[in-house]
């Protein structure tokens, strides 16, 4: 098998501070499709095109965040491997039982050094992406607002960034695709991490504030799906934190906002096809500013001061 | 490791009727670098965003079409593996010893029931993309020409498409992606397969002339470069098959045209991503028109009949 | 004043076979919004962003085509003078009474020496493009289908090209922004002719079928609204012509279609600005595929001989 | 005539501060083509795609700015009308020679109650765009750099915005298309002036700096042309002033940034078109966030103090 082991974010539980608000939001701004909610109260999403039941469930709290990281794996064999390589990696796992999430089997839960609750889980109902599996023609008309592709990557902070690295380089099979190095020039001040052929699938800042939340990313078609996003913004009078523009770093276009409960997500298109045999880029500190906004060439300060 | 065995197609080797004039077609049309010619009087080519040394090799000969289509795989332990379970599989093998070709490590090479002849490699020399692996920016003038990403895919035409497929998907780690079925419904028409998360890294289509190429394709970055890349070849005066037009199978928008040898190449951007958890596409046989082109909703007679 | 005479195409009344199934076609397919009907059974439409209360006009008829094409003037006196303009030149005129049209000014109406009948007219109901005067937005969700920006211009037919030509020139104000020349060198085949900054406002092309439509146009937003509008006509079924391709002549991205009657039309973006000050660009016989298909490079049959 | 008066923006005359810097940056920045120099060592540049044969003059000086703003219109005779009308309304004119600009004839010189100085002429040298007058093509590779259209608009400042404003609508034809209001809702701060069917062919801004440039701009062909300028920009650090983003006046996408005199000029594509009956749209005062910077609602300090 070509791309085994850990595919791809698969869900994310999200905190929300008023869910009735953030239902409206997902669904008419963000434009993803509700899918239901349990009996806890949690409200499921996917976007329009993804197959999977779901990828985004929201939580209603008193504090915004993320909850947990979902990435999706190829089999059972695989979870059973991996909940045996990170025990080996001295990594705690706990399982979580099918059913306890719609549509979702079995989950195994381990927290990485940075704080972050992650799970690996290997099935999830395919309810299809509303084309069908036979004779499927092309999405016209998207359920309006952004309506990204898919939940593409997380950006999130912790103080112990080698840790997690670590341990999603030498247990999870993620390569190292760009990094940021800070000004002694050996340290890992940020890391993008991939476990297929983008060029991220996860990011890791260094941050004294653990298990925070930079953002949740979702992909657009193409640069003018991303004018298109920044239109419906404004238009809604969503929070804006910057674009449209470029990242150096992925080479990727985008837009960075905030939902209603103040958790920063990017909406972008593009960014090269990573693969394992390539080296990773490096960003030196004094270039930080073009490494993250290639246009702007600075950072502002909301971008590096909030997290949730 | 979450992306493993048989990366992507890394190279091949295309015979050409007259090589200085497709030195000039693929360095001044298509766009690419050219990156130098070997002993035996082959010359090399790569795309500006490759990192490896080259993706097209260029053999002058009396008849059109292509020698090999070369995959890179991961490693010289996977290398190794695969060596050992083609074998085992019943497919004979072959080594070219390392330097027979530019800038390239050892290869792997067998026949595929199609005729194909295929090889695998894990090493080839980082030339790298021309913007350095340290505070790389983004290119903003490329060579001229249609200017592609990088060499993609190819779409080739053999009886046995079954025994490829199987060989593909059994020993190679492919998946299918999506399938063109015969009248019969059951009977594969053709095959896109995928080793990695594109919607195809090759191509087989039933077709009585055995190891036949249909076309080698080039990835764009976007719609407005299919344009930019159509605008080209009539600029140039290049013999258009067909396009700009949209793709149902993998819903990427694409350009067929013909080199000087008359051998078919693309040009196309998108199509979605594809992960081995997804359920192939199916298309019938009196959709076949949709399924490849999806603007006309019908093949034209070139279309279907040339091959080189 | 800079711009006055003439200012642009504002409407056009189609025949239709089937009222229903156009009134379907152009709210759903084209997108356009639908305006009402008056007590002859003719239906209006507008496109979201136009202002003036409609553009199209649809009669239910035996056999499709135009009944006629309306130019909006600057003003009353303006009307009035290219009345007696008209007159002088030998075009007779007659006027058709406020209102006899939905929210429109009384009309003049003539008839050019290709058969065809057009109007001028100064006065339409202004309902806006629901956007607002104050403090207007940017449109997110339009009204569905392939929502084009506005009526454009006409390619139509007859054998006085020349007279239809010299009317428009001399009386009109218009003037030739390219032309396709015959055989000979000398005679006009087909001219593209401006009243304002358009590369065309309307278009004559000649032919012994006097009185006949090529196509109505419409213009969209960009290169990606014209993959849009491709996939849309998948989608919906529409018989397809030609495109996405782009003109060599206006240098435009266009699709050519039918309606369900059988009338063609155009979705079209791009085209360059025209001042009067421009010298035509000419087009000789032997690059008329070039001059209309710029990526093809030849013309297909139907688009030659179909008209209505 | 349709387009008759004033054409259009047809040259401004540039001080910078350092000439063999801003050849470079107006030849391998912006992407013009430099077309010579006269004996006052002013050097003149084009765009590619302008036939006339300048449209900048550089003129090396101590301080930044702009000399004067000319604008093309349609011949001789309508030169003398407006220099009747210019002096009835209490305008004095002078004429300059025709020879003392490269490659144009004589001008009609004014200053407008903002202080600036405006030009008209109506003759100059139609070199072409390079692609001809029979059979052109499509240029399919650009100059490099930005490579814009044409020269497209001003934004100027002045106390007496109200004396220009009246004297450009009075006498030169020009149409208010959108305006700015004070706090008291009925001053104007800001209005955009059309001599065509352009959203803006000039813009005053009320500002007590009399004869100051806010911005010279510079039309593009579409968004993904404006993130390349971007790139551009980024790859060869010109000072960004905002961008890319989209306009609520005009709805124009752009972006902002200097040129090594600190000249601000713009770069965009779109904005729809504009006729003389169209209604103007008016923004509040508490709307001007929107109005200038559509997506992020607000301005920033810099692109509402610098001029030059």
């Amino acid at each position: 098998m070509a791309m085994t082991g850990v595919l791809r974010p698969g869900h994310c539980q999200l905190r929300v501070l008023d869910m009735q608000e953030s239902v409206d939001f997902y669904s008419n701004v963000m434009g993803l499709v509700h899918m239901g909610s349990d009996d806890q109260g949690r409200e499921y999403f996917k976007t329009a095109d993804e197959r999977d039941h779901h990828s985004l469930i929201l939580r209603e709290a008193d504090q915004a965040g993320m909850d947990f990281y979902g990435f999706k794996v190829l089999d059972k064999q695989t979870l059973e491997q991996l909940d045996a390589d990170l025990n080996a990696y001295g990594v705690k796992t706990e399982r979580i039982a099918a059913g306890e999430m719609l549509a979702t089997g079995e989950r195994l839960r381990f927290t990485a050094p940075t704080g972050h609750v992650f799970e690996l889980y290997y099935q999830r109902e395919d309810v299809g992406d509303g084309l069908g599996y036979v004779n499927p023609g092309v999405r016209v008309d998207g359920p309006g607002g952004i309506c990204p592709v898919r939940l593409d990557h997380w950006q999130i902070h912790g103080a112990d960034l080698d840790g997690s690295r670590d341990l999603f380089c030498n247990v999870l099979g993620f390569k190292v695709v760009e990094r940021i190095k800070a000004e002694d020039g050996e340290t890992d001040l940020a890391v993008w991490l991939s476990c297929s052929t983008k060029a991220h699938d996860i990011a890791f800042v260094r941050d004294e504030r653990n298990n925070t939340l930079h953002h949740a990313a979702y992909l657009l078609e193409s640069w003018e799906r991303v004018l298109h996003a920044a239109d419906v913004m404004a238009a809604k009078d969503v929070a804006l934190d910057i674009g449209p523009l470029r990242h150096g770093i992925t080479k990727g276009k985008t837009i960075y906002a905030f939902d209603p409960s103040g958790n920063r997500f990017e909406t972008f298109s593009g960014g090269y096809d990573f693969y394992p045999d390539m080296k990773p880029l490096v960003w030196t500190y004094d270039q930080m500013g073009s490494a993250i906004f290639y246009h702007t060439r600075e950072l502002n300060e909301r971008f590096l001061t909030v997290v949730t």
